[in-house]
């Protein structure tokens, strides 16, 4: 059996600029760009939670850009593993954009991105099983359980009736 | 009062190969440049149907990766605004990849991104309504407003209890 | 024998913005980034025609830039095969910017490419010939054996006096 | 009036590898990556003839690609201005590429780019008549007036009976 | 007067992957890409103790390439400031490679850059001091004034002889 | 036995625009774009002194950046070995940016890299003695010595009390 990993363990940190040729007209970071960085990061918390040299993105969840983040930024990005599941698991990215008066950073996004992880003939492997620790990473493990029977319903696989989780939610 | 578009009007094409610089270490295409590509596709949509010069994506729905997409590859991104709301507009992105065996594109992947349309001082503008009028196009037309709600719902700013159209699904 | 082809079998459209990198000094899109896009559109073209996995670019004939691309320009590239010859293809990509005022694209520049397929063991294969069916297709059909002469001559590979479609031009 | 110049006062070398994500999906050089080094070094040679600080491509003339140039190769652009005309220049690139057996540069390739410098306004600017000195030189400068006349016949702006110096090529 | 800030406050973390793109023709990560990262989250470091919005790079100390990085490897930079001089400061950037059967880090290089910090003139400003606390943030603190004694030296702006720090450690 | 070479047959000359896309927020060359022009044309100049396909960058020696470097500028790099030690080799790297005004170009920077050669199993090769021409060669050549010392007493694998020709320059 595989031995279990807490969330910590799979924490990653990419602080990064933004450069002119990563943004828009508006002389914003370009969405494209953050998406990139998001799933490079992600992918890394994948590795490292899997202990597999190659995970592939399997989805992107609902990702907000709320606050444009201007050119010249800095913005870091943290991520962690939030569940897994028998092949897959959820990675949650929180973006945080650095205040220079008020020193510190602030944050401004976040994005959820699901993985797979694959052996060396690219066969999905199995993966560890998550302990969340904090009350932060408590509060994302069930709401990822959540998030993956709304990802089946959406994709036609789950019916809603039986989303026991999300129906919960709506009927309270 | 803006005058109403057709979805068709707003349809966007962009084919491209798959070339080394955009692949992962499985030589399939790297998530973050299908990302972007559709980012990119998506916000020229947006513009076409809004007839704005700016436009910002404001979130990115879910998007799945079930299909890896090799090097070499013939993409081919079709987008279309599904629905307009008052400030903020659906579009969504099809993904197909040519077949050289059978002579066509086949399908493998689609995405919905939301994008606001500023004016020159960057504040939101109008969008014209949309017209949907194939029978997909009629068809998301309505889920986007169940993805509308879904996705307030998300953002804890609509209670689950009046999210009717989303609520109809679950309690059917 | 290989089937023959229409021409609009082979047609490819990428439609693409004008980033900020993807710019020159005057805030126009940089020569060099254009010709890529039609590098690769034309490519794709010569990959659906030739039903090759393999192309690779013989020549680029003459290319004007006649109007500047503005950063933030919404810019089509459509492409299809002209004329094919035993081992190699002419493929004719036209570029239209889109008018955000009249709410459509306009022509922009040409650009002529020459390409060459390839089987498992690099060595050119027979190409499939092209019906030319509109009168658009069948004039850049009847050209592109004049341009291949051109081409044949300026590379003294063929005498001027030999180019008959080519003289004729001249001594009308 | 403008003091006149020498081609060689216009020479311009670019020397460079070919990385893996500069090459297609032969480990050989993308076309699109040849062609942009071409139009970088031909603008710098465009540049420091004209005195200008802003020039833009006006056209590219036939470009071949014989000769694959695969990964890792030490690539050697040379660029020199063969004629200047009233407000537009034509600007040769050889391509050659280094023989590690042989310890020399053996040609590849070559390309003839025309640039219109600009003033301040964007306008086209008077440029410096070119002397050709040595014999190569003096052949390019002649062959540059043949060129002109086909690229305004081919454009439609030069009726083929008036282009006396190219009919002479096919009269002899 | 400035308020002095700790080494601590301007830790920088960048975690990426390498990518296909960002490799040599050996598969391990060019040189140039690891210099680039460094360069940005040393930037990212200098801007967070000297509160400006503007740094540049002063200089790059010696930078040693022991060890090849794999392609596919995760690469995490850590910077620092080490010392604060009256308008520049010195900036260290350690490099560490994941292990993936030991499940952690391992360094395999090291860079110090000098970073210049602006004003809105493009003028160099005044930069707090740096409070080094732990034992290896002393050490570095201490070495810093050698180096900076040895760059004025090969500068030929210090006399060998005036360089009392560096002298000694020959002398002894 | 290998034969001897002189510096000059490994001289390496790359010049290129200043683009957008490689710029910082001053509109000045971004540091890093520097730093990965300078690796590549040095790495040339080791490939053809070495004769070997495969060079490594072992170490960048200090590198200043005492003067910016604009935004369309052209800038010239001038690389050529200056000497040869067992398996290794260093470089030198002359950076000029050209001056419109005065018709030339203009000495701004200026950095050492030193090279390992491969062989076909990555182990490296005994690379030929360097004959130093010129006054400069020689100049550069004799430093070289003083800097491999330096870096190796740097490295704590050279005691400073034995590093003789670097404490001459001390104790004079």
């Amino acid at each position: 059996m595989l031995k279990t990993k807490t969330a910590k363990e799979s924490l990653a940190v990419m602080t990064n600029l933004v450069l002119p040729n990563e943004t828009n007209q508006l002389n914003n970071m370009f969405g494209g760009e953050l998406l990139a960085r998001m799933d490079r990061i992600s992918a890394i918390s994948a590795k490292m939670h899997s202990g597999s040299l190659q995970v592939v993105t399997a989805s992107v969840n609902h990702v907000s850009f709320n606050q444009p983040i201007p050119l010249g930024s800095t913005v870091k990005l943290e991520s962690k593993v939030t569940r897994a599941f028998k092949t897959s698991m959820e990675v949650y990215v929180d973006v945080f954009v650095y205040n220079y008066e008020e020193e510190k950073f602030t944050k401004t996004n976040d994005a959820i991105y699901t993985f797979v992880a694959l052996d060396g003939n690219n066969k999905p492997v199995e993966i560890p099983e998550l302990v969340a620790e904090t009350e932060l990473e408590i509060e994302r493990y069930n709401a990822a359980l959540r998030r993956k029977q709304l990802s089946l319903v959406l994709a036609g696989r789950l019916n809603p009736k039986d989303a026991n989780e999300l129906k919960a939610l709506f009927l309270g």
